[in-house]
């Protein structure tokens, strides 16, 4: 059974969904904390938050925490330390607020204040009991003052409590009621878990590592934050996928790089056409000095020939004849993989599975890497998930795993529950306004639905598997557009190469894939040819980088406009000083027009005057005035606006146009 | 950290807020089972609840989960004895379906089936192994048949598995990855504590214990089930209350039956006014035998003159000059009482104290009183309540406790957390169909919010403390259709005397108290004099007592009308053979007509043909078809019907005509 306290302290968050796993927050976000608190009776409470990183005895920071009404009382707290952390919400009742409620309703009543002047001078005595900083010539003043003002106006009594004196007993210590809830936990992630623009690049098709390393220079100047390449590993060759994902590759034909392991080795090695360790390493470190950082591919799942088909047959699945299973979901055939079976009959098989796909992680954390798309999540037991992260963040806490999934929405939510830092999302097929499968429904769910206290979005408009929506044969406004959408509504959003070439050829008109898929041959591209997306990539990054607002999910207010082919939001930074809107049209193909709402003091925003706005993207300044803006967007050269509110605040980044 | 098993089992419902807490029902009633179920990968899952009384090792009953879409899994279990119980949750692979699934696709895609036959007739021997009821003749033989099937389509494939080896596969035996959720408590009462039309009176209003029993037979005409009393110790004099809640008593005044303790004894003894032991004895068995139950006031507070105040004046709050606090919520003052201090300095104390409150249960438990109305429990520490209410019913598990409150909503849900069985409710000013303080939204949130698992409702039109809405100076249309309201909206509601007599007269313009108190003088009053309402009351006592439908809370389904004056909503019981329609006019003055809307495939109503429907309270027979029927109240003789849609169904009761 629980123990409810002296005082009740119910219904915490941030929290996960179950009991026992953490909530997530990153380092400097300040994280909004709620609570139910109340106690039978009329006394007037008092509530903090205390943070404690894992294994420390002192709090990291401390709250107050407010209450405006219905028990529900909130803070925020901001956390400086990575790792894993506790959060202690603390009530008590404020002695002095409940003193000075009752000598007021009794002075409005005129009724006798005698005992509550004897209670005044207890307190006051009590307090210098309790209080070792308060001077005793002080409380003895207060009391005096006190013992006079009987029957006097409640202006008499204000100072008769003196600032120190009131301090001490509106606090914790010595309330004898003083009731700290059970601690809730919080996973404290590195600033890149929640914020960051991902490029993902199939290395081989620029030569392997070196010739890679000039792509990165060119993906670094649009100020990309992370570039994340597919599996590097060696390839298998049995049941190799040809073009276009057929089956009996041509002796040229490069395979999938999720076959992954061959006779050169598996998931710790490197496949030897890539280039060697030290260009790996010479790659990264290129990687780093260009302001950016390496993500790999974490794929659990081996070819036919990976060395731990011989050495571990036992972590695979095997039919009644022995031979081992390739993957299937009925009636489609992966002949080039083999799942590994992460729970084979034998216990100590599946402890000696897990602590192998550890140790691949291990492997490539010593060699510098700390973040990991990883494939296909869903279909590997969630329990898997609950050992390997924790595990590897409690040595390494700085690692960041990116969840591949596109799965149904529970089991999304359990991925981030058990750990994963962020993951992919809905967002591709997320193309309307309004409706239940519209963008404004699912931002609300993603900022504020059930699973808004431990999941991460990173929104990803195409990737090597996907092309979807309006991307398909579609125009370049198109792609600019769900560009714009990403980058300005998630902290983490990700585009894969060929994006801003405006590559749309699909694999057939039922097929999400891409036509010559780059993952089963190599692709060449000309990215300095005139025309493409990366200007607007590189000012939109820049935006990104300069303005904290841009920088945090849960800031997001979405904005009513009145045609449903305009989607609006504002973003305000936790302090307050930075301040944008963002107008983007859903429409590629035609002129749209909207008046755009604003909530004016929400914002932040005079409600009598005009005020200046900046679109950070074209360097224009208008002159807004109300709680509305119009807004027209032409999609063959503008297909949104991102406009600054706080442009002329000293300190401001300069207006940045492309 | 919590251990996420092979199938994650998440979200299971019913429970309360707080882990920990038990959810609640009754014997008998079909609480529906929810949970959130899924697997990595493609596998068929199946999943059951099972419900253990606690200490038994074999459940009490089990049902089978069953899933629509989204990995929400729901079922019903029915509960058929008191007490605590616990609700477990396994799912498991279904071997026999999943390998089902996997030929049929295959099958469709013309794949080879080799495998799939070899993994047939290894299942098959497996559940050799695993089900001894399994003869080995009937698996050869199906074995055999599997063997043959190779290519042939999925109707030569069906009989190959028999019922009896599919059963075997399907079910949770053998199978390896079954998954058990940690269990979920129960609190399983006897169904009075949903179910339940009570009648406060007033002992000394009637000449005492045996002045009530002639009322009694009254009242058990009316078909009540319940007949509750105010307090009925010995009543302070010192700073007793006079009529009208004035300070100063006259030597007649009765005081406060709330104000509990004098000379003769405390909280176990009887007022010597209203009888003797044997008297109260005799009472409780007249109540019985007119098919009623006794309810008893449990009012935690004492007189200035009860024993405990000389015996145990460390229970009490004291002042600085040394005298016990009275009772105050300034500028509010009840001079007559004395709060107990239910969190004294010494833990001893409180140990003592609170025992001291379970002994005053015990006693009347003792005298055979197993339904208690709790007078204000928001006031006493919420910590007592779940120490208390437990430690009693572990005892007692047939005792009911009804909170008294009517306080701000999360205190109201932890009340009903920590153990109360029901609860007064804001039922009294909920009057309007629309809006967020209208009846709809509050149904909603008693039937679906977020304490529907654990809370339930007493809904009171009036109580001695309370007269309110449009029954302050109403004419007998607003009680008629207030009553109407609350009889079949929740299975628990509850009159305070003088409601039938349409006693409407507030204290005053602003105070929500009856002019003239009966908690301060006696009344007497002529309940024999035509027009009154008891008719009525009897009617709908009656049809509630032999229609379930009406017995049940949570199968309330709201119905849509064209005119918000008219509320309308229906009822079906647990297993559909009882089905009723309430519409009632909230406009005690007008005539109101409306359509009503109905959901007929919902109701088991036919769509394609017209069908017949009786008003239980006045015996009309209608022909109603289609999805809307209208509906006409003139509130001077009729302010609802209650339509029996159920009526030509075998073994009805008869049309009870008032």
């Amino acid at each position: 059974m629980p123990v409810t306290g002296r005082i009740v302290i119910d219904d915490i968050r941030p929290r996960a969904s179950e009991p026992g796993f953490p909530a997530k927050a990153v380092i400097g976000e300040a994280v909004p904390v709620r609570a139910v608190i109340f106690k039978d009776g009329h006394d007037v409470l008092a509530a903090r938050v205390q943070l404690y990183a894992e294994g420390r005895s002192a709090p990291e920071s401390v709250a107050a925490l407010a209450t405006a009404a219905n028990d529900l009382w909130t803070g925020t707290i901001v956390a400086d330390r990575v790792g894993r952390h506790q959060l202690v919400v603390q009530a008590w009742t404020d002695r002095h607020a409940s003193w000075k409620k009752r000598v007021l309703a009794k002075l409005d009543a005129g009724q006798d204040l005698s005992v509550e002047v004897e209670e005044g001078i207890e307190l006051l005595a009590r307090s210098v009991r309790d209080a070792a900083g308060v001077p005793r010539p002080e409380v003895e003043q207060a009391a005096a003052a006190l013992a006079d003002v009987t029957l006097d106006p409640v202006e008499r009594l204000r100072p008769a409590l003196t600032r120190q004196v009131a301090d001490a007993l509106a606090g914790p210590d010595g309330a004898p009621d003083l009731t700290v809830a059970p601690p809730k936990p919080l996973w404290v992630d590195r600033e890149r878990a929640l914020v960051g623009a991902w490029y993902e690049l199939f290395p081989r098709s620029y030569g392997g590592f070196k010739g890679t390393e000039e792509r990165v220079v060119q993906i670094g100047q649009l100020a990309f934050d992370v570039v994340y390449l597919p599996p590097i590993h060696p390839i298998g060759v049995t049941h190799r996928k040809g073009r276009d994902n057929t089956l009996g590759a041509g002796p040229d034909d490069p395979g999938s790089p999720w076959a992954i392991g061959a006779a050169d080795g598996g998931h710790t090695a490197i496949d030897a056409g890539l280039g060697s360790l030290e260009d790996f390493v010479h790659l990264r470190e290129t990687v780093e000095a260009n302001g950016m950082e390496l993500a790999l591919d974490y794929a659990l799942q081996c070819s036919p020939d990976h060395p731990w088909v011989h050495e571990h047959p036992e972590w695979f699945h095997h039919r009644p004849d022995g031979s081992i299973a390739y993957a299937e979901n009925p009636p489609k055939r992966y002949q080039d993989i083999y799942p590994l079976n992460f729970w084979p009959a034998r216990d100590e098989d599946r402890v000696a599975l897990w602590r192998a796909c550890r140790d691949i992680l291990e492997h490539w954390i010593g060699l510098g890497v700390r973040l990991y798309r990883v494939d296909n999540p869903h279909t590997k037991p969630f329990a898997f998930w609950e050992w390997l992260i924790p595990s590897v963040q409690s040595r390494h806490p700085d690692v960041v795993f990116l969840a591949e999934a596109f799965t149904r929405p529970r089991v999304m939510e359990k991925l981030a529950e058990v750990g994963f830092s962020q993951s992919y999302t809905y967002f591709t097929w997320r193309t309307e306004r309004d409706g239940e499968e519209g963008l404004w429904a699912y931002m609300e769910e993603l900022t504020e639905g059930r699973a808004a206290d431990f999941s991460r979005p990173n929104f990803w408009p195409n990737t090597p598997d996907i092309l979807s929506g309006p991307l398909r044969n579609g125009s370049p406004a198109a792609f600019a557009l769900r560009f714009l959408l990403a980058a300005t509504l998630s902290p983490s959003y990700g585009v894969y190469s060929g994006y801003e070439l405006y590559e749309n050829e699909p694999a057939s008109e039922t097929n999400e894939e891409y036509l010559h898929s780059e993952k089963y041959e190599i692709r060449h591209r000309d990215f300095d040819r005139p025309g493409t997306l990366a200007p607007l990539m590189a000012s939109v990054n820049r935006i990104r980088r300069s303005h904290p607002a841009l920088q945090r999910l849960r800031n997001l207010h979405l904005l009513a406009t009145d045609n449903p082919e305009i989607f609006a939001y504002a973003k305000v930074s936790d302090d307050g000083t930075d301040a944008l809107i963002v107008a983007v049209t859903l429409d590629p193909l035609g002129v749209q027009e909207s008046m755009v709402h604003l909530d004016l003091a929400a914002l932040g925003l005079p409600g009598d005057r005009p005020f200046p706005v900046v679109d950070l993207l074209s360097g224009e300044r208008f002159a807004w005035s109300g709680p509305a803006a119009f807004v027209r967007l032409e999609p063959w050269w503008r297909v949104g606006h991102i406009f600054d509110l706080r442009s002329e605040a000293p300190n401001r980044p300069p207006v940045t146009a492309p």
